[in-house]
């Protein structure tokens, strides 16, 4: 580590030489979601109240924990005719930025379409997948301070580019507030009902059905420890998206970027939450130092200087490393959420990156223009789930099915082998089957 | 219901005018895995012992619950010459099936393999997605009687396919039994390395690797209720597939193929276990009978007799409808796992077929073929899930980066809206981290 004569930032310095390196980074990345038996109670609770009594149930607990006092789901329903409402009283400057930025998410979005192939082998046998999209999709959006009219727009899109039937969204209004810029993000995204109510409740209406609340086949979208709890316990009856963890982001300079741009972008994901994640590796360590000297410099500038001082002492880390190769090591141990090359070629490195959910390349691309407006999803695997998992998209909202039409010759060549292998197995009622169409 | 004077199999026959038609499909389909708090207390505890004592409690595992005396990991481990031994130790007729079927299951799953994609926008931003494999997959293969080759071909050779760089392949061997037929199967698929180890301590072992078992992104494959609830608890930590419910078959017959034949489709999905379903719809009422009929004529010559009885009056049905169109509304309602259209035309129907895991075309297309060696995948979503599931694929062993490249004019572009919406979310790092791009 070295030795800075500016003043240092309360976020850690660590070297890939230092004796305890793994020991301190694994401490650095160690996150396990909670899993509170006493949520777990409550949020089964909740879930089956609203299987057993529908709409009353949803009216009940939203009076309850929304601080609300509705008489029936009428009152918790928005017409389409409201949500462009919303989008026509938005001030201009605002409309046409969440327009550009849908338009955009829209056209990025419409590329991931996988297509329905089929091919024909010589026998007349046709083999293929037949790609359709879900009927229905909920789409959850946290109400209150997290109500963020991108996170619409990123969850909602896909699935409207999809084909989905019917979007339903679902947001809270904790004491009656509601977000017009939420109401107008629906309304560009093309979901087609919208009810305010949240939590575990709105989960299991969405899972289950109510009289007013269509069932849907798919949940995604971001939510609290109760919205969390309520997707895995009604996973399997509908699908749902990953459960997210805390926000991330992984930068890899080679020294030759604005030190107080990096520095703000680290503060762009340390702002989220006390939770969150900002990492800098670089090979520079002069480099690291202007970076702190940044970070001490600019943090009194910040509206949310608590929240990203906390993230930084917390989960911060600035990373000294011998080299690039030392750095593409750390890239896919670490598998980050958002993951910024921002350096002179970053193409050089691509082909070494095997996780990352996604990859900001060059110094202009801040990953705030990805969260916003690029066009790419924001809602990306967290907690190195990247290694396994992708960023949401238009395939989340489609699924496939296998397409299987033998011809007389090929069930006939077929049987012969499926018939060997089924006896393999005991199973003879398969063997019999495949062996009443071997021609004789 | 039409009277028959055949003799009746006890199979339920429900008609679509039925007053009560509704309730009894319902009940019918009514499926909700176990999830008996004692079994998640006991696999808790084998996890906390996997992840606390690693191979050490790997061996005791395998002592008590498979009746081994082993004393360490090296005699629950297979090399890859072990596995081709087996391949060349099979009966030729089998070997031969067992490749014919390896090499179409490859050629079926070439053709799914996303491409990463890249394109330029007028400004110099690059957008795109990188397309990558995971690093190591875990595929587990129940041991004892429900050990089937075929399992080992439909889910490594997927993630072969994929390029995972490390297939990992755990087989409990109760009383120290191995399947020769497994393991031949494992070689042909390209499974790197095999341990004989089963149950949750597998699944735990795969999830946070041991000392002697490498730690994987995903697990893949059935598993008895200790192998699901063990998956369930460890998603998150590693990728999972869908956990599977009974098997099942939805048969649509026009009436013009052989009852004998559709019998023997039923009893191939009847005889995996007591809870499998089997289920003929037909516009055609003689036709119905004439297949309980055969039914009733085949039932006794069948090995696994007891079993597909126990099913076909638990859960099987005969159920008549009125035309072309309910037969429709049947298959999308049911979502059925496996769906024959037996008939003359299934082309015309195959537009408006929804929600399917596989669809099996025309009369000669016994479900059997496609378990075994069609091509496509025999793993699929079951009890309704292929509303929002597909089959197991290529894709489920890949994962996506999305790639942002932006120009300097392009990052400037996008950082007046970036800054806009930011603002209105109230993240004002993310705004000012976005505003440093853009140009003066």
């Amino acid at each position: 580590m070295s030795e800075t004569l500016a003043e240092t930032a309360d976020i850690a310095r660590l070297s890939t030489i230092d004796g305890d390196f793994e020991t301190r980074l694994d401490a650095l990345l160690a996150w396990e979601g909670v899993s509170d038996a006493e949520i777990h109670r409550r949020v089964d609770e909740i879930i089956a109240g609203v299987r057993a009594h529908g709409d009353k149930a949803l009216v009940e607990y939203s009076n309850r924990f929304d601080r609300l006092s509705v008489s029936s789901m009428t009152e918790l329903t928005l017409s389409a005719e409201r949500l462009e409402q919303a989008f026509i009283g938005l001030p201009e400057v605002q409309r046409a930025a969440l327009s550009k930025a849908a338009e955009r998410i829209r056209a990025y979005h419409a590329r991931q379409k996988p297509e329905s192939w089929t091919y024909t082998e010589a026998d007349g046998t046709v083999l293929g997948q037949q790609v359709m999209p879900l009927d229905r999709a909920g789409i959850y959006v946290p109400g209150g301070k997290a109500a963020y009219p991108s996170s619409v727009l990123m969850n909602a899109i896909p699935a409207h580019v999809a084909g989905v039937r019917e979007i339903v969204m679902v947001v809270p209004t904790p004491d009656g507030v509601l977000n017009e810029l939420v109401l107008a993000a629906a309304h560009l995204a093309g979901v087609d009902h919208v009810f305010t109510i949240g939590g575990a409740q709105a989960v299991a209406a969405l899972a289950y059905g109510t009289e007013t609340v269509p069932r849907v086949d798919k949940i995604v979208g971001p939510g609290n420890t109760y919205v969390a709890t309520a997707k895995r316990a009604v996973f399997g009856q509908v699908g749902i998206d990953m459960i997210a963890g805390p926000s991330e982001i992984l930068v890899v300079s080679d020294g030759g970027t604005d030190p107080e741009w990096l520095a703000m972008d680290l503060f762009s994901q340390a702002e989220h939450d006390e939770d969150a994640q900002a990492i800098l590796v670089s090979w520079d360590a002069t480099h690291l130092d202007a970076v702190e000297a940044a970070i001490v410099r600019l943090l009194p500038t910040l509206e949310r200087e608590a929240i990203v001082r906390q993230s930084l002492s917390r989960r911060g880390a600035l990373i000294h490393c011998h080299d690039r190769a030392e750095a593409i090591d750390l890239i896919n141990r670490i598998a980050p959420e958002h993951l910024e090359l921002s350096m002179a070629d970053p193409e050089a490195l691509l082909p070494e990156v095997r996780h990352a959910g996604a990859i900001f390349m060059g110094r202009y691309t801040a990953e705030a223009l990805g969260d916003y407006c690029a066009g790419p999803n924001h809602v990306l695997p967290t907690s190195g789930t990247a290694r396994f998992s992708s960023p949401l998209g238009v395939y989340d909202f489609q699924k496939r099915s296998s397409i299987i039409h033998c011809s007389q010759e090929g069930a006939s060549e077929l049987g012969k082998v499926a018939s060997i292998l089924a006896r393999g197995e005991s199973l003879t009622a398969h063997a019999r089957s495949a062996e009443y169409r071997i021609r004789p």
